[in-house]
């Protein structure tokens, strides 16, 4: 059965509030078995075990996530979100544009993340 | 080669402006011939024929298109634009957001447009 726009929207708080957490087994628990991530655009990661690599990757980074806009249609959401990420005394802020698809049980079947190093700001 | 930056803003300009114009051939020659294009999630036209077929469908209807905003990462555009299409004595708002990839020929390769009919406005 097809997911409700109020469906997506939990499930994008959720994904938020689990980047600003970290935990790569959480977030990747977020992600269908055999889900595409590219984040950014040009870096893809296939299927949960790779999705939750690439989360511990960044795992120990001090991070605030804030969701700044959602727009849900069907199965996909368009929002953005401003990041926060700590490294020694300096802060940076980097505002990803993300693009999720969600599979009928509500998981993440993929997700694009439109953001390039050109969008990271020294705060 | 990559597209630039550049290369892909020019590219969505000259489709807003051919949205607005509506002319179905013109639409079609800005895709690569196995595109694929999704407008909105759910509806999926495979190929430049079938494309043209779709706007050759609202080729009649009086519309002007707007950028609002625009991210580019890659070969990835993600835009927000607003079209108000005259129907009589009514006007339409609405306010899709597309998100574009584009082959190294600087066509489109495949376009998801994010709007439902909850988004389309009286005004």
């Amino acid at each position: 059965m097809a997911l409700t726009v109020d469906q997506i929207t939990t499930a994008v708080h959720t994904y938020i509030e689990a980047v600003g957490a970290g935990d790569p087994d959480k977030l990747g628990a977020l992600f269908a078995e055999d889900a595409v991530q590219e984040d950014p655009v040009g870096n893809v990661n296939n299927g949960r075990d790779a999705i939750v690599a690439f989360f511990g990757n960044i795992k120990d980074v001090k991070k605030e996530a804030t969701l700044k806009s959602l727009r849900v249609a069907g199965d996909v959401a368009v929002f953005e979100f401003s990041m926060i990420t700590h490294a020694g005394d300096q802060k940076f802020l980097l505002e990803p544009i993300d693009v999720m698809r969600f599979d009928e049980n509500g998981l993440i079947k993929s997700v694009v993340a439109v953001w390039s190093q050109d969008d990271l700001k020294v705060v």
